[in-house]
């Protein structure tokens, strides 16, 4: 029953039952840890072949030697197998090492102190990037710790909330590009549909200076069944608005391969690219090609990385299952909080009742089990409703899932019927 | 003989047989290239177990997962099988990816904009960095790449000339380094000696704000002989002096095991590298650390580093001799040219007469022969003198060392013969 339509004493009777629960919880002393987006480890054996793949073959198809230097942007063949997994050419594709997030770091850096036509720091005020919330962490640390300005905008299921995004760009001085998750959205799950990819694509053009759409399409490819919602082509938007340039797409195997040995890769215009380039050339030779031709040998092709991310959701998907199930039976129709099933990525997003998500957290840790901190999904870790927590179920076993999201339920029960009570 | 002891008419004769030998050069339509530091693809070979080491392995001496994410600083295995390159302590160590240029630009980009103590940018004036000269291409980039003054002292036998160098950082204002490449200098060969090593520790205590000894020794271990001279520990002079947290060496396995896909490192203090680590983590989660397990496994311990750098020397000795056989015999107290004879490290430092440099490499690459461009062994491709040529013999075969070098000292006649005979 819906907890606005319970009596007093029925509330009385419902927080009694949650604070002894509470206690036996305590009394297991768990520890559990649903905190970040980690693969497992089930997960990264799927691409244990890759050392040792070569079988003593270092030489790329156009005959560069991958163990020397070189090749600022990566293998040809590197490029052309990534390139279809963001739908874009390949020649408007980078490989770089094995992390997106320093490509995205770099990216930033770049547009802010050198630009890729003014630097943004040169503009009118204090430069400000949108940020569609909640959001990704590790996208506003980067922006915080250059002293960028976040603005944030509300995510909606279609994507970011465009009308906002369009006049927060064109009202505010400095707007300088706008974070994107746009397949599987961290932490949502939504899937940008294509009005968004149109109108994401030509906010470009209605700023004054040198917009960027960070798009990091890290989830391009795990979806966790086959019918999942595919992602619309924002490169094609783009040239038909002509703001090519302006859209910077990141990708990597992290969440495909080996999370911390993986091939990262970004892709924009090409002559975004070599303003990119110029700059990389003054940090490095080149990026691994040993480890690109690895993954290019391991996959062959298209086909043989869409059959790998199988394997992956064959993994992810009993987990995702285990949470699901678990808030449907515990907490749907009672009005305490507020979820969004969705068909790949890592993350559950979940919403408590308006004020509760650091009393959750904070009772869910008394009792062992970690979750992301609240807040974590919004810019300097402040969620003014305090109501989004993120629930990251890839890494535990589907035996910790459970027990976590059996302890996670309850945590959320006590904090609303607390709430509730003491309000009476 | 002496070419100021040669008559006109010596002059005039010498001068005509140069220029006939030049026109058979240039009928031999050469292309050899003896530009960069590469090692040859029989070096890069003797690495080739790398790919497969692991045999499925990927767990690393504390239990941690090499696959996934995390671990900023790297592998403790690794950090102290190389801590032994460096001859510092294990716990002085940051291990990265695949190129210590990265770290090095990570450390002056962080020091000028964030500041290990202060950033440089708040100094008063222009950021100052010391460049020992002839030097490091590479290193020069980094500072105009940024922004940051070069201002030049000269290279001794003994390493920089300290003398002019504690005057700079006293006299000068925001003088906020100085770059070294403390064994086998690029490119003059030299090793720095203990008085150096001693006086450049207490540099720091000469600036006026927070200057860091940027101590690339990235041919720490790459001796051409057994009885190559030693290098002191700058470290334990700058615990001495206190001055510590103040320099930061680099290192890497690019010239160990393969030149794109080795493992680079740093050691500095603990503190330092804390604020360093710090700012790592707005970029990226950790480097490959899989890359790192093989070549630990790969290379068991410091003998087995020591093992295989001895069959990097026999393929790389026969080249230098090559290069230095054929001076000593075609230009040996003619009074053309000067070079040092440098017992490791990966270059061969000429000296023309004065002036003479950019028609040397003119002339060299109008026959074929490309070599490093005049100047770049300068801080903005400037070399006063126009003097100095880096001849770098690693990566050709002998053979084509041999035929490169035949054409080099034809050049260095041609070009000296002529600018005397104008003169006269």
């Amino acid at each position: 029953m819906h907890v606005d339509q319970l009596s007093s004493a029925q509330l009385e009777q419902a927080l009694a039952q949650a604070e002894t629960d509470y206690q036996t919880l305590l009394s297991q002393n768990l520890s559990l840890d649903l905190t970040r987006g980690k693969p497992s480890a089930e997960q990264t054996a799927l691409s244990n072949d890759l050392d040792g793949i070569l079988a003593g073959n270092y030489v790329a198809e156009d005959g560069t030697d991958v163990r020397n230097y070189g090749g600022i942007d990566g293998l040809p063949e590197a490029k052309r197998l990534f390139a279809e997994t963001l739908g874009v050419p390949a020649d408007e594709m980078l490989i770089g090492g094995n992390a997106s997030l320093t490509l995205m770091y770099q990216v930033v850096e770049f547009a802010l102190n050198f630009g890729f036509t003014n630097p943004w720091k040169n503009g009118t005020g204090t430069p400000k990037v949108l940020c569609p919330v909640p959001g990704y962490d590790r996208h506003f640390s980067i922006c915080q710790h250059l002293g960028i300005e976040m603005v944030t905008l509300p995510m909606l299921d279609t994507g970011p909330d465009m009308d906002e995004a369009e006049r927060l760009t064109q009202e505010l001085d400095n707007v300088c590009g706008i974070w994107c998750v746009p397949r599987f959205s961290n932490p949502t799950g939504c899937v940008y549909d294509d009005a968004t990819l149109e109108r994401l694509a030509k906010l470009p053009s209605l700023a004054q200076g040198d917009f960027l759409v960070l798009y990091d399409n890290a989830y391009a490819i795990h979806a966790l069944t086959a019918d999942a919602p595919k992602l619309g082509s924002i490169r094609d938007y783009a040239v038909a608005a002509g703001t090519e340039d302006h859209i910077i797409q990141f990708g990597s195997t992290s969440k495909v391969t080996l999370a911390g040995a993986g091939v990262a890769f970004m892709s924009s215009s090409k002559s975004t690219l070599t303003r990119f380039k110029n700059h990389l050339g003054f940090q490095t030779i080149g990026p691994d090609k040993v480890n690109q031709l690895r993954h290019v040998t391991f996959f062959k092709d298209f086909e043989g990385i869409m059959a790998h991310m199988d394997k992956h959701a064959a993994i992810m998907k009993p987990r995702f299952d285990a949470v699901l199930e678990t808030l449907d039976r515990e907490l749907s129709g009672t009005g305490m909080g507020s979820w969004i099933a969705p068909q790949g990525g890592y993350f559950v997003s979940f919403e408590t009742r308006p004020g509760l998500a650091k009393t959750v957290v904070a009772l869910a840790g008394d009792a062992g089990i970690k979750l992301t901190p609240a807040g974590a999904t919004f810019p300097y870790g402040n969620d003014p409703a305090d109501s989004n927590i993120r629930i990251a179920p890839s890494f535990p076993s589907i035996e910790d899932v459970q027990a976590t999201m059996d302890a996670f339920v309850l945590c959320i029960k006590l904090a609303t019927l607390r709430a509730l009570v003491g309000k009476q």
